[in-house]
């Protein structure tokens, strides 16, 4: 098979705030695997958290580092691959990508959809949350109206862990809370923004206010100490994002967390995945699927998965203004992927690939 | 769709005798799957161990009940299939039938055989291992001839847990060491015959002989309790069937044995068998396949999934005189699935299906 890789930058309508910094626009890698006429598509997009980061850079020469020694086998070799891009010390989100554009590569020859050829049920796909990033209250009530013009949203997903501190974060919260539709579920992502005592209280007032469930209260870091003791105080359940990178992090997690969020640039792909979903569901924990500064390519790939989530948060793309891809679609709150074989992708005509 | 169930009994060449008793033959379903002109099989095995013994009788009755149930589907809605069968309390076996069944339509639907559309290796499928039951010295040496006259026997499985005790134990398992190619790899499977001091007292002895692991070594009431103890103790892997059914089995397991023995018939079908595969990997715990009075049919399923096995032990139907079905064939003491689609499976050519 032979591979080719491209980089495209992708710019958010609204520059994102998280309790570590602002995005406003990503260079991600666009990857395609060519084998007996079929193309399969990929996407990596940078990230930097864990030990080591990963920049658009460093994900490019790994790519073409091992794109050479990847042309002997074939796209149905996953197994072989994988463990060759390991072996290789692949970053995950360049192994991601390959992983992405062999399954593409697979549906498109077989003639099924993803979420088909796995036997899922498109129907039970939960609808997907989009983000409020840490701002001014007025700027997130903005912000929520905004969502609101173009999108049905049942899930507001809401950053919380601001340098200004806890008083900041409340204030921000009720007036997401105001905007937002009677009906939507809200929840809150503090990014590990918050220490122990600072994470108890605000559990404790964020389950009087409503909100359904908290993502990464404690930094990566300290939660390993201080996230059981969080769990039996909680009143709210606790997701973590940051300290669960693949299935081998979920068994230590099982006895304090409700639940993990599995992103497919974290766990080198849909192979791994699909491992954590089933690993996370036998130690007793609910999954979501979230994403980084993702187009439509990489979260498309998620949502053939979706139909075992129990959480959606897959709305990066939605927040880009030239984003290059067309897959699965926004229906009634729903991210929900198509009838096409593979991972039912395209490219928007006139979209600009840099 | 549409599922038709007939049963049929295959009869052993040697019967065989385990701590808990003696078959010599097995009344096992063959479920097909028509729909769109394409036929999917699976099969149904029974067997007693767990809370309620599947009987054939229990297994066809479960199977002609969910039937109709099942029609207004197709052979694709394999989540949907899965959770009406579950809500049912169909028996697991039955459930894996109707999963092989489903799998074998879907690879026969797309053109691939499953292991190759699941993009596992062939290459890497680990020999099997044939089963010396429970007798006399004598016999079992018999018994070891009789294996090597037709199959290049790499791994030899001795039963052991006699109800004459340990020291018949002893006895037989030199009988079978004397008589084993040099280089062949033995392992014990005491099907929960002993307790926890004929355990610790065995694990120690077999390790000093050159046994390579044990099979539950406790009944699996007991396991729960002692197998912690067993498991610190013992210089030998300790590997579980009896105790595991289930992924939801495997984490709490995962301090006290090295490994789980996973049977479509207890998972309920390769859907689960897979999900128990990534389970307990996540938990750093070795995987092997096992069977039960299973003839070629289930055991053709089972290896498909055998390349991410690290033991296996699919030997019933070498062992059967009446084996009516084709599929995997044995190949320098490996059972290795063919290039056919979906399971790969046929009848042999005037073979009896009573």
């Amino acid at each position: 098979m032979q591979i080719q890789i491209q980089t495209f930058t992708v710019h958010k309508r609204f520059p994102l705030t998280i309790s570590r910094g602002t995005t406003a626009e990503s260079s991600n890698i666009w990857v395609k695997i060519q084998h007996e006429n079929i193309e399969g598509w990929g996407e990596a997009s940078p990230f930097s958290i864990g030990e080591k980061p990963q920049t658009t850079a460093i994900l490019q020469q790994a790519l073409q580092q091992v794109a050479p020694t990847l042309e002997k086998f074939t796209p149905l070799d996953r197994q072989q691959i994988e463990q060759v891009l390991i072996a290789a010390q692949i970053p995950s989100a360049a192994r991601a990508a390959i992983d992405m554009a062999l399954h593409d590569w697979m549906g498109k020859k077989v003639g099924l959809p993803l979420w088909q050829l796995w036997g899922l049920e498109r129907d039970r796909i939960p609808p997907i949350s989009v983000t409020i990033g840490i701002s001014t209250p007025e700027a997130a009530k903005q912000r929520v109206r905004n969502w609101l013009e173009f999108i049905d949203a049942r899930v507001l997903k809401v950053k919380l862990g601001s340098p200004e501190g806890i008083a900041a974060d409340r204030e921000m919260l009720m007036a997401v809370k105001e905007e937002a539709p009677r009906d939507a579920l809200l929840y809150v992502d503090a990014n590990g923004g918050w220490n122990l005592p600072d994470a108890v209280k605000m559990c404790d007032w964020l389950a009087t206010v409503g909100v359904h469930y908290v993502e990464q209260p404690l930094a990566s870091v300290s939660a390993i100490a201080d996230l059981p003791r969080l769990y039996q105080q909680s009143p709210l359940p606790i997701f973590v994002d940051e300290s669960c990178f693949t299935s081998a992090d979920i068994p230590k997690l099982a006895n304090c967390v409700h639940g993990i969020n599995i992103k497919l640039m974290k766990s080198g792909g849909l192979t791994e995945a699909m491992r954590m979903v089933y690993t996370a569901k036998a130690c007793g924990l609910q999954v979501m699927f979230g994403c980084y500064s993702d187009s439509c390519l990489a979260n498309t790939a998620a949502a053939q998965l979706a139909p075992l989530a129990d959480y959606l948060d897959l709305d990066s793309h939605l927040n880009l203004i030239d984003d290059p891809f067309t897959g699965a679609v926004m229906n009634g709150g729903r991210f929900l992927p198509n009838d096409l074989p593979g991972l039912g992708l395209g490219v928007i005509p006139g979209g600009v690939i840099k």
